[in-house]
This record gives C-alpha cells, structure tokens and sequence, in this order.
C-alpha cells in the first residue's frame, strides 16, 4: 500500500499530512507560513518536523499552493505570500523530497479532492468554490480538472460584479473577491456600521476582530447588521456563480473553506440569489452544497488527490 | 468520396446545402422557415426542393437549429420557432431523410464549423459566439464541444449584466440579449434617439426599419447616435465574455453572425471593454476575431461539422 504527503500552503497556516490510499490522515501537522523568509526553508522545516514527530512513511509528495501554475511549477504573483513574484515550488521542493513532486492550484486541489475522497466521487462535472482570503473555484468537466489554455482558469474571485466597483488588488474595479473575500466581507460590515442605528454586537469589537466569523457568529443570533452583511455577499456570490451555470451548465457546487464552516445560512441564502439568476430551465436542477470533507484536512487531501489524479502523467 | 446534406433553421430563414468532404458548397438553397406550420412539411419541402433543383447527392444529414438538445433530438422552448414548446426535430427529419440524421444547437455548430472549416483549426481551447435575434455561445474544450451537464451550456444570452435590468423573455431580468440580441439594440437605439438633440441619420428611419445592420452602417459614417449605441453594446459584450476568459481561460473567441459582418469597429470595441474587466495577466494572451467563415454559409457548414464530429457516435 502507498502513502502519500499532501501539503496544503497558505497565506497564514501550512497543513501537511501523511494520507493512506483511501484517504485516512495517518499523521499530520501544521507550521506557520510566515515563519520562513524563502521556500526552501519551509520545505526543509517540514521534512525535519514529519522526521522528527512520525514514523510514518511515504511514497510520492503532493502540495496545493495559491496562484501555482502547473506547467512552470511555480507559485506566480500570488498576493498573500511573500516570497517573490515567482517562486519555485516544485523544484525547492523537489530539492528536499527528491524528484516527482506534484503541485497545484489550491482551488484546483479542492476540488481533485472532492472528486478523489468527497461527495461528488461519479459526478462528471462540478465544481468547488472555495472561499478565505481569497475566492477561488476548481472545475471538472467529464471527469477531468479544467485548466484553461494558460493554466489560469478559475478566477471566480476576479469575476467583476460591479462595474466601476471597489478597487481590487489586481488593479480593476468591482472584483467579487473585493465584496466575498475575507477583506471584503470585513470592510462591508465596517461600512453598515457607520450607517446603523445601533444595537449590533459587532459594535463591542476591536476592527482587527472584525472577521467573516464574528460576523457569521453574530448573525447566528440574529444580530442584524451581520445578517445584512451576510445578505449582501450572499447576493454577490449566487450572483457570480450564476454566470458559471448559464455558459457551463454545471449542476453540482461544492462550497469550502473558512466560512464554509457557517454551513446552512451560507448555503440558503446564496442558493435563493444564484436562482434568481439562472436561465429558468437550468434553475431546478442545481445543487449547491457544503463540502462534506473536513475543512483542516481538506487542504491536505485535495493535495494527495493531485498525486493520484497526476503522478501517472509525471512519471510518464 | 462523402458529400453532407447541412440544414440551418433559423426564425427567418432554413439555408440548407450539399457540401463535399473538404467543405466547399456544391449547392444551396433556402426556404422561409414561417411558410412551414409543422416541422414535418419543412423536412419534405428541403427533400422536394433538392429533388428538383441539384443532382449532387449527399450520404448524411446534420441540422443546425436554436434550443436543440442532443440527448432527446428534439428543440425544446425555442423563443423564435412556432412549432409548439418540443420540436421532434431528428424523428421528422429522419422520416423524411431516413434514420441518422444529427442534430445540434446552432451556436455548438457554429464552434465546430469553426473547428472543422474555419480558422480555429488544431486550437484545443476556443469559443464562438453568435450574434442574431440573439446572443449564443460555443465552446470547445480540449478539442471537444462543452455541451454541459443537460446539453445547456453555452447561455451567454442570459448571463445577467445588469442586476435589475431589462425584463428578458426567459423571465429573468438583465440579460445580455436583451442589451446585445437584435431588439436589444434597437431598443438601445430608441432610448438614445429620444434623449438627442436630434442631427441622428437613424431620426429619419422608420421604426421597423431601425434594425442592427441600419444602426452599424450609419456608425460607419460617424453617426454620433449609432456609435454610442455601438459603443455600449460593445461594452455590454466585452463585459460578458470577460467572465468566459476568467472563468475559463480561454484564449481564442471568435465572432459569427448577422452583425459581425460589422467586422473591425465591433471587433476593436469589444476588445477594448473586454480587457478592462480581464485579469490584468490574462488580457495579453486574449484573441478576439471575426470568424473566417462566409457568413451564408456558416450555419450549413455547422451542420456539416456536427456530422462529421457525431457521425461515429451515432452509427456506434
């Protein structure tokens, strides 16, 4: 039986695990991103941390990063991370755990592993969203990952949804992620307090602790700023995966990350929006629902899920 | 050597005709889809109208049409057809021309008469859309047409541009034919004329004769209303495909139909408006062009294609 090394990097946290064939979590552990000034440091960080904590062994190594582009190997712009414009992923890596190492898009990952080990297993096309710091989404369509002509396919978080919108880092205007990314989700609960009458409980926060999960904690009490908050990127984000039914006639959406974890109240409201949108006959038939895998692990496991969907093709 | 019976029903007009192996036209005729109360006197009329007028003989039969559904052979709800909400297309036309006949939605034709015939060739990734009463999409993905989980995919016509918008056949509101189809653009040309301040080429037109092909050639001769009409169907357009690219990353996006025939000034302006809404690093790698084909032709040449891309599929 193989086992395999799935590392999941982001932009604050590095999960890493060693997974067997079926998909169990033999071991895993997790380093802070920002700790290491290069990649390279952080490779080695990790092989002395599994060399030092587990006896667990492993046979190929997988890892889902932002912004990582399959066919240089390399993280490319990607702007929660700091170390470099285009760092080598695969070859530092590759230096630490020897030759074979599979990287990939982290969305893209989310979704080889809802194929691999979660829910949609048959399904020939879905896609995942997954929301955090940023928005991504990773699509299969007949069986298969779709990466676009550059690599580059999935930029749901640069879907612009309003014209002349708020200013996004990569330099347009009205980008979803500046509504539904966890910024974005912050800086409109900022802007519906000033014009509140009172009375909501994120009021009693620090802004630092004004994050997409106070706010979803509070709307779970009803709290009704956050609810409103909740509305407006709920709106933005059915509004944007509306455009992905009507020219791809996708069926089943998986929802992960960070918030995804808010479980029912996400999945209602930005179903009742995304409907309202929807060419009418497309309308009954889609699905939306919360990723069944658990959210720690599924970083590691959609990079283990890379491996097998890949390591035939790089051994070849 | 193989010839092709190609037929492309529109709302207006059938073109139908005999093509060779290498796609050029060996005869073609044409019939006015309204004098046909049934599909069936359709099929017959073709059949008769061949028999009468052309020697050449043909071995199979592939129709174009809007709304059709491969899986049930039938055009289900087509706004533009009076036949009734479910068309058995492929079962009257094979009654007529005998069993094998293939049938595919018109815009998935025109992408693969862009594979087959035009100058899309070897591309592995492209889409083509079409612009007529109103807008449709193609695409081709890794060598092969995306028909989506239902045979639905390809709804660029009402992918919701504007939140709110103009209230739109299908029952949602916004789309983007109901800005960039035909009557969207001559209702776009109303609106304008009613606020000028008069000096417009298109004042002296009679309301019916305001059409899309009036509205380009009074553009042509720098008709300050025409050009801004143009100008915001342009941006209309260039937004919408954006999502395409950033969904997607598809390159290669090619332009048919009745209005394309407008060739650069539509082609520069949507380009123009596309790239300010594309993520800064794929806007240099985007190809937007007027599709090569003979516009008259086109439709027929879609069907031929389909036959020659299914033909296996179905003897099999």
């Amino acid at each position: 039986m193989n086992n395999f090394l799935g590392i999941d990097i982001g932009g604050t946290n590095t999960a890493f695990g060693i997974v067997s064939e079926e998909g169990e979590m033999l071991y895993s552990g997790n380093v802070s991103t920002k700790d290491f000034s290069t990649i390279d440091s952080l490779a080695e960080a990790i092989k002395k941390h599994l060399e030092s904590n587990t006896k667990e062994s492993y046979d190929s190594v997988g890892i889902g990063a932002p912004s990582v582009s399959r066919s240089s190997g390399c993280i490319e712009f990607a702007p929660n991370l700091d170390w470099g414009d285009i760092v080598p992923l695969k070859g530092s890596f590759e230096k630490v755990f020897g030759e074979g190492v599979i990287v990939i898009n982290d969305a893209n990952a989310a979704a080889l592993g809802e194929k691999h080990f979660g829910d949609a297993g048959e399904l020939k096309n879905f896609s995942v969203i997954t929301l955090g710091t940023g928005v991504g989404l990773g699509t299969v369509i007949d069986g298969k990952l779709m990466e676009g002509t550059n690599g580059l396919a999935g930029e749901l978080g640069h879907l612009v949804i309003r014209r002349a919108g708020r200013e996004c880092n990569c330099g347009n205007l009205g980008c979803l992620e500046t509504y539904a990314g966890a910024a974005g989700i912050a800086l409109t609960a900022k802007e519906k307090l000033e014009f509140s009458s009172g009375g909501s409980a994120l009021m009693s926060l620090p802004p630092s602790d004004l994050t997409p999960l106070e706010i979803f904690n509070a709307a779970r009490k009803d709290d009704p700023v956050s609810l409103e908050v909740i509305d407006s990127v709920c709106h933005d984000l059915g509004y944007a995966l509306s455009s992905l039914i009507n020219l791809f006639d996708i069926e089943h959406i998986y929802i992960t990350g960070g918030i995804a974890n808010s479980g029912n109240i996400l999945r209602r409201k930005i179903e009742k929006h995304l409907k309202s949108y929807v060419l009418p006959n497309l309308r009954t038939k889609i699905s939306l629902k919360i990723s069944t895998l658990n959210q720690t692990g599924a970083g590691i496991l959609g990079a283990v899920a890379a491996i097998k969907e890949y390591s035939k093709e790089a051994v070849s």
